[in-house]
């Protein structure tokens, strides 16, 4: 038989979707899982944007420009100008995906074996993405002490080699809910000058930022063009993960023209999606505000409930809509299974996902979950309590 | 400034759009232009696909399983089973085109440095897919004179190193429209597993097969389970090339399992797109053989046409919808280019895809174009008109 690739070998399972068989089986024995393992929200698509693809009148479905339609880029261009955001219709490649968007900015700046930087706990699929492209994840560890701030700046400055090609962020942060300021931004654009890197950030979650606070994007900031790369999606903006539409943005014409050409090998980003995606951007505000007043009002009620857990420590998200807890667990891969396959209170029980894929340090975040607060108040109530029950008679 | 990556300075361009800028040029000057240098067909989309997306009721447009929906897949299976092609619905991992497909193949069996044979001319794309996966190309070469038939054997044999991993076939062909006969594919199956490679067909234009042939699957060779990859896309078949639905299949328990795990980073196919395709593969029989109809005299026409022109070559397409003429002259790039910016016919011209992007030996194929003939038969004929009043004047 022939052999798959070593890269394959090495291609790590999803965190999230390694314990998929353990829920389908407790669906089956008729459990009620509360599914806090991943960030798909219940929150209901903008019907403009539902409706756009009910109304139009193609005949033919055909491809788009490789690099999106320029209409839609020039409205994304618009939507950045609202958000203090000064870019381009041309400084655009509509992607499949925020997931494509940094699989082309991985391959358009970095080769095999060389190095990013990325402040762990992260996305999972960084991990996946880095080892479909032959790259090397260097983490510096940002810890739930200091509610995962960015590290010191010498931690990174550390761990710079020859290889270093970029620094990855996430901002507000998966799985951490960390919102940067915009001194640290300004710390992260000094050291990529300094070093010739680029920085990448995944800013996907931008509307998500809770508390007054203000997001500060990496594409603000004055003389980090040449730099900064943003990746973005419309999938939790819209909850409209299964559009998948994101784009690529930068002001440096060679990461685009790179970029450009790995779009083209692909063709056209999906025709429908960014039907949907041009017309959601006529979403009107209260539609954001309504959504923020929910995730603010899921996020208290989560971290306060959590906070009542003996042993339970919790970082406060400033954004997005996860959290990592500390779990008194040695092992929160098989606490999450035994939840599972193993546990209910009457009939009901949880799926978290277990934070060790969110680290690439070995042995580090063995005892952390990450919760995705996209439930209901009244189900985040209930899955905590069966928690708080779970953790009195789990032994590891 | 910080540089951009090695591989990325590689990528090709793809030779069908770097003319693109001089094609929009000539239509803001108020020329005509017949556009064969695109497989984007004009036959409309299936009432039955389009209908689809219109009439669900979603009210959250959510991720699907990474590998698609179970019930798009059994459903597949069922075509497939139509097409007398065994395969489960756990053999498919539902893709973003058949570009994801290829990606995922590549990923799965080959890295960096590892060399894969195609018969060339070929899907152009190719290039790019392999430039990203930072393998070889190693091509060998079929010819005009033979109809681009399958180069004989010890032609494939001589070039199998340690470090080839696979075959890749596209059949039927682009650019070629060349038909494998069922020998050929019992030749390369042989080959394959001699030498213990993977066989990786792309049967995108199964059901575009002209004069009475068939189409032989590499699913349907016997024996050939664990060596067999075929990729396939919904673009061609129900002329939605815009809803980028494609599909990895294979018997390879290994492949499957490994695709997975590139297709969970990326997390979801396109969810509109799927609901399309599903409902597509309900598109009545006669759709397809008024389409093929339409083809078999387009194809027919265009021949005719393109053989009454002195100094033209052209083989005789049995499937698909391209076919590679060689023309008299020394370079098709600057051929085609000097068509859209400095000829007309009464305000007309033509936009074909030079050959040489199809090949990856250099300076073959250099006085070959691709001729797409995805238009109706009247504008068939004014193109070849254009054609041959342009090679009257055009001058190397």
């Amino acid at each position: 038989m022939p052999s798959i690739s070593k890269k394959g070998q090495l291609m790590p399972q999803s965190p999230i979707r390694k314990l998929a068989p353990f829920a389908e089986q407790a669906a089956k024995e008729g459990k009620t899982i509360y599914y806090l393992n991943i960030g798909q929200p219940d929150i209901k698509t903008p019907q403009v944007a539902l409706d756009a693809v009910k109304i139009h009148s193609l005949e033919i479905l055909a491809y788009t420009r490789s690099e999106g339609s320029e209409d839609y880029r020039r409205k994304i261009a618009d939507y950045y100008l609202k958000n203090d955001i000064k870019v381009n219709h041309d400084d655009i490649i509509v992607t499949t995906g925020g997931s494509e968007a940094l699989l082309f900015a991985f391959g358009s700046v970095m080769d095999v074996d060389d190095e990013i930087i990325i402040p762990e706990p992260f996305y999972a699929n960084y991990n996946g993405f880095s080892t479909a492209s032959g790259v090397k994840v260097v983490p510096v560890i940002s810890k739930i002490e200091d509610n995962f701030a960015l590290p010191p700046i010498e931690e990174f400055e550390k761990l710079i080699t020859p290889k270093t090609k970029a620094i990855l962020i996430c901002n507000p942060g998966n799985p951490t809910g960390y919102l940067y300021s915009k001194e640290e931004i300004k710390k992260l654009a000094a050291i990529v000058k300094k070093h010739d890197l680029f920085l990448i950030a995944d800013e996907v979650y931008r509307e998500f930022v809770y508390d007054g606070d203000t997001h500060y994007s990496v594409m603000q900031e004055l003389g980090l063009e040449d730099h900064a790369i943003m990746i973005d999606s419309v999938s939790k903006r819209y909850s409209m993960c299964g559009a998948r539409i994101g784009c690529l943005v930068s002001k440096n014409k060679s990461v685009i023209q790179t970029a450009l050409k790995f779009a083209q090998a692909r063709l056209s980003p999906p025709t429908l999606a960014q039907i949907a995606s041009e017309a959601a951007l006529a979403t009107p505000q209260r539609y954001f505000d309504n959504v923020i007043k929910e995730y603010v009002d899921r996020r208290n009620t989560l971290i306060t409930e959590l906070q009542k857990i003996d042993g339970v420590k919790v970082a406060k998200p400033k954004g997005a809509f996860y959290c990592i807890a500390e779990l008194p667990v040695k092992n929160s891969d098989d606490f999450a299974q035994w939840l599972l396959e193993h546990f209910d209170v009457d009939g009901e029980t949880i799926m978290v996902a277990p934070a060790g894929g969110f680290y690439s340090t070995p042995g580090v975040g063995l005892n952390q979950v990450r919760i995705a607060y996209v439930l209901k108040k009244e189900s985040l109530i209930k899955a905590v309590n069966i928690l708080k029950e779970a953790l009195k008679v789990y032994k590891d």
